[in-house]
C-alpha cells in the first residue's frame, strides 16, 4: 500500500499517527529530497484504505489488487463437509494412520478417532516418497477400506490425491481431497482437483511463502474447487532439531488477518510424539480450526513414519487438552 | 547416539521396535553390506541410554557428550529473581516499552505493568540499531528511571547490555541483564555479562540453532552467571510476512526435551500488535515459562518501534487470557 | 559413516589423522565417558573406506548405504543429445525465450542460439504460472515451432513438462525432458517422464537439499530415463536483494564430489540482465557443464519475465565471456 | 522505487518499457481500481531516476533515501593497505592459519603466502569459539610474532578483533581489522573499531541481508573508519551437504550494482579442501576483489579447524588458477 502526500504534509506528525495504527512505513522521496509518499510494509496489519485517506496530509491511498479474489471471498466464512464444520470457533480433529494398512486395522482406528471425537479419518492410500524404492500405498483398495471405517464410524474421509489421473478415483471415495506440500505448485493437480468441485486440504510448501500458498489455493478455486482449507505442516528451517518448522505466526496471519480457516499438522511438524500435543494445543490458540495428527494402534507396527505416531491414548489425551468431550 | 549391533541381531524387528519408542534411525552398513550399527537422527526424543542397551541384539550404545553441562545442570529446576520465579509451571509476564523515555512514563508503564498481574518491567536504556543515525536510549539516565519505577511497583527490571564497558553500571540498576540477539554469539560480552554473577536472559539469535543457542547459555554459566533463562523471539525465515518466524517447537523442545526455562517475546517475533495476544497464548500452550512484550502508554507517541507496543488494555486483556488474576 | 575405534586407540593422533584428511569429526562415548567410536559429518568430503580402515586404532567402519545407486552409476560419465554433449569438461550453451510467443519469433531466436555457439534452444510451451489468471503458454502449437526452428538450426530442444498427461506430447517435440523446480518431488509426473525413456533435465526445487535432488534423480532413472541432468536455479533465501539465491557450493559439491553433469540457470537465479553474465561465468568455474539463460530479440516485448531476458548481443558477449568461438 | 502516473497513461506500454530496462514492477491502483502508480521491486537494478521521468505518462519517481551514504561515496573507489590495494579489477590473495600457533610457524606460512603471491597474511590470535571450554588463541603473544613474519615478508596483516577492549592493542598490530561473522551487529565493537580510524574487514553475518550488512558498514564509517572492505564468508542454509552456503550472487551485486570492494572467504565458506579451489576461482568470476583462505604446513596439526586448510601447494595452485605469477 502507498500512500501520496501533500507537499505541506506535517510528515512526523503522520508518521506517527501511522505507527500508532499499528503500520510499518518506509518514506519515499522526490528528486528535491522531500517526503512525497510513504510505503507500508508487507508486514503491517490491515487498514482501511477510508481510514487512511481520511488522514491529514493523504492525497491518495494506492494498493494493489489482491492476486487473490476468489481466497478472499472466503473471509470468515464456515466451510461444511457432511461430518465436519471448520469455522474461526471450531476444534476439528482428524486423525488417522499415516499408510492405510489394512481394512481391520483402518476400521479399529476409525473407532478410536470417533470415541475421541474426532470427525473425520485421515490416511494414505498413495504415499509420496522420498525414495522410489519405499512402500508407497496400498491404492485404490486402501480407499475402499477407508472410506467403509468412516462410513461405520461417522466420519468424513480425507485423503491425499498424487496424480491428475486419480483424482477420478480419489474423489469418489474422499469428503475432501488432500493436496501434499511437495505438490503445492503442481498446477496440473491443482487444476484437475478443483475440476472435482469438491473440498481440498491444501498442505502448505515446505518453501512456500503465505501469498504463494493463497495463490495456490485461487488455483484450486479458479478450476471448480467448492472450499479450500489451508494445512500448515512445518516449512524447511535451517535446525534439525525438530523435523520441520511449525509456523504458527502463518497460522495466526491466516486466520485473525485473513479470516480463513487453517488445520494444523503438528505430526509431520515436529515429527516427535513428545511434542505433538504442547503443539497441537498451541496451534489452537495461534488460531486455528483444528489439528489433523497420526495415530496407529499399535506405533511400533507402523509401516511408515511411526515415530511421529500417536498411540489411541494419546490421541483421548490430545483430545481432552484441547477440551472436546470425548464421545462416552 | 549410536546404536552398535551383534552380528546375528533381528535388524527388521530392532527398528520397529526403535520407531515405538520414537527414534528415527539410519541404519550404518559394514564392509559386507550388513546392517551393523544404527545411527538415531539428532531431531529424535530423548530415551535413556540403559533402555536401548537392554534390547536383544545391541551390543553397545555410544553417545556424543553433551557439550553444555552446565546448562543440562538446570534441568526442571525453578528460577528466581527477586519478584519472579521461572518455572515450568510458571505464567510470567515481563512488560515494558521498547525504550524509556522519561522518568514520569516509565513510572506509568510500570504502575500498568504491576496491576495487569506482571512481575517485571522491561525496557531499552541502550538500544541496538540497523542504523548508526537512529534513536539509541537514554543510557545511564533510563536505568535511574526504571529501577526507581520498578521499586515503586513491586516489579523486577530486566534490560539490555549492549557493551562489556556497560555490564557494570547496567548490573546495578537490573534483576536480570538481557543479552539481544544481535549479541547472542558475541563471546567477549557474554564472559562480561556471566562475570557479574546474576541471572541472564539469553535471547535467540536470529539464525541462531538450538544447540549453538544452548552453547551461548554454557558460556553464560562458564563465566559465572546464577542462572540462564532462555528467550525466542523469532527467527529469519524467507517469507515477509510477518516481520520474523516465531519457532514455537524449539519452545515446546526446550521445555520438553531439555527442562529448561523458556520466555517468548511475541512482539519482536510478529510485529504486529493484532498478532500478539494470540502468539502469546501460542507460547504458553507450547510450554513457555512466561511472556515478555512491549507496551505504551499511547503507541503513538513511541520513540521506536511503535508499531508493535500494546496499549494498557491490550496488556490487560492479554493477561486475563493468559488466565491471569488482574490485582484489582 | 562411523569409524569403530580399539579400545587402545589413540584418540587424539586419531583425529589429526582424520582432520589431516579434510574430515569433520564428532567422537561418540561409551557409558563410561570413553571414546568408542568417531562418526564423521555430511558436509566431509569423499574419502574411501579402506583407507580409512588400515588407520592404527580402527576396528571397523560403517557406512549408510547409498540411497540413489542410479545417480551414482553415472559418475563422470558424459551425458548425450543429439547435437549437445555434458561432460566435466563441456560448456553448453541452452538459450531461448521464456515463452514460445510466435513460429517466426523462435527461428529468429533460434538462428541467434546457433550463431553465439549454444547448441540447445529452451522454451516454454507450456508455463507454471504463480497466478491461475497469468498467460500460461501457447502449447501443443509452441512445441512444433520450436522443433521446427530447432530442427532448422542445428539445435537440440530442451522444454518442461508440467503434466502427466502432456509427457507423450513433450516427449516427442523435446530432446530433453525439463522437470520445473515446483515439480521436483511430484512423483507421478517424475514416474511418467522417467517411462519416456529419454534425457530430462531436473530443476532444484527452491528449498530440496542435495539429497533430496539426486532422490528425486533416482525416481526418474528407476522409471526408465536415459540420462539426468541437474539444473541448480536458484533456491529459496531469506534476502530480496536477489530473486532467488544461486547455490554454486551445491554446484561445485556436484561435480567435484558426485561426478555429475550440472547445468546452471543464472536467470531465474538473480532475475536481473546485468548480474546473469558475472554468475554465468562464476557457475563455470564452480564446476558447471553449461548454463541455460533465457533470451529475447526485444526483451521490452517479451510476453513474461521480461526483466531477465538478455537480448541477442547480451547473448553473444556471454558467449565470449565463457570462451566459446563464436560460428562465423 | 515508484512511479507515479498521470491518469492517461499508458499503462500496457509502460510496463513493457520498464520491463526492457530490466525493472521487476507491481501495479497500485487507486480506489477506483486504476494503475495509479508502479512501484519497483527491490531485486531490480539500479536506473538513474532521469531516465524514468522522462517516460511518457510517467508524472514523478519516488525513491527511498539511501540508508547508508557513507557506503555510498565509496562506488567504484580502491582501497589501499600498505601492501595491498582492493579494486574492482584487482585478485587479492590473503592467507593464513586459522590460528596462529608459534613465532616459527606463522614466519613458515607468511613466507608461503608471499611466495605464493599473497599481500596480507591472516591469522586468528583471538578466536570466537562456539564452546567455552575450546581453544580460543594465543593472544596478544600472537599478534606479535604476526607482525613480524608480515614485515619480513612484505606483508599486511588482517586479524580479527573480538573485544571493544583489545581494540586499541589489536589496531597496534594490525594493518586491517576484522569483525567476525558472529559480530557483524554487535554495535558497540563496531563503534570502538570504526574510532581506531584505519580499514576494516566486514564480515557478514549468517543471516544478514545485504542490506543490514551495508548498514553495519554505515555503522564503521560513521565511527571514523577509513575504508571498510565486505567479506562474504557463506551464510546460513537448510542443507548441511556443505557447512554454509556461498552466496556469490551477494558478491554480484555488491560488486555490480553498489561498485564496493568484496572478498570471499570460501574456506569457511565450504569447509571442505576439495571445494576451495572451485569456489575461489568462481568467486574472482562473479565479482570478488580478492580471496582469503585458510593455509597450515601441515594441516593435520592444525589448532583449529583443520579440515577446511590448504597446504602450501594447494595456495600455489589457487593462485596460478586465480592467474597470479608467483613470485620467482
Amino acid at each position: 500500500m502507498l500512500i501520496n502526500l501533500n507537499p505541506s504534509a506535517d510528515v512526523t506528525a503522520l508518521k506517527k499517527t501511522l505507527a500508532g495504527l499499528g503500520l510499518w512505513v518506509k518514506p519515499l522521496l522526490n528528486t528535491d529530497g522531500v517526503v512525497q509518499a510513504i510505503l507500508v510494509k508487507n508486514h503491517s496489519p490491515k487498514i482501511d484504505r477510508s481510514i487512511l485517506s481520511a488522514l491529514p496530509g493523504v492525497i491518495s491511498v494506492f494498493e494493489q489488487a489482491s492476486p487473490h479474489p476468489e481466497v478472499d471471498r472466503w473471509r470468515a466464512r464456515p466451510m461444511h463437509l457432511p461430518k465436519t464444520t471448520f469455522s474461526q470457533s471450531s476444534t476439528v480433529i482428524i486423525a488417522g494412520p499415516c499408510s492405510v494398512e489394512s481394512a481391520n486395522a483402518i476400521d479399529e482406528i476409525a473407532s478410536a478417532v470417533a470415541a475421541a471425537g474426532g470427525s473425520a479419518l485421515r490416511g494414505g492410500a498413495f504415499k509420496p516418497r522420498t525414495s522410489p524404492y519405499a512402500f508407497s500405498g496400498f491404492g485404490h483398495e486402501a480407499l475402499k477400506w477407508m472410506r467403509h471405517a468412516a462410513d461405520t464410524n461417522g466420519l468424513d474421509v480425507v485423503t491425499e490425491v498424487m496424480s491428475e489421473l486419480e483424482v477420478e478415483h480419489v474423489a469418489d471415495a474422499a469428503d475432501m481431497l488432500q493436496i501434499g506440500s511437495r505438490n503445492m505448485q503442481n498446477f496440473a493437480l491443482l487444476h484437475r482437483a478443483g475440476e472435482a468441485k469438491m473440498p481440498v486440504m491444501l498442505k502448505r510448501g515446505r518453501a512456500a511463502t503465505v501469498e504463494e500458498w493463497l495463490m495456490a489455493g485461487e488455483h484450486l478455486y479458479a478450476a471448480g474447487a467448492s472450499s479450500v482449507i489451508f494445512c500448515e505442516r512445518g516449512i524447511r528451517g535451517f535446525d534439525d532439531s525438530t523435523r520441520n518448522l511449525l509456523d504458527l505466526s502463518a497460522v495466526a496471519l491466516l486466520r485473525h488477518h485473513y479470516g480463513l480457516n487453517v488445520v494444523v499438522d503438528p505430526s509431520h511438524a515436529c515429527g516427535r510424539r513428545d511434542l505433538i500435543i504442547p503443539l497441537a494445543t498451541a496451534a489452537m490458540a495461534a488460531g486455528a480450526s483444528g489439528v489433523m495428527v497420526e495415530i496407529h494402534p499399535n506405533p511400533a507396527e507402523a509401516l511408515s513414519d511411526a515415530p511421529q505416531a500417536l498411540s489411541f491414548k494419546d490421541l483421548e489425551r490430545m483430545a481432552v487438552e484441547l477440551k472436546l468431550e470425548p464421545k462416552s
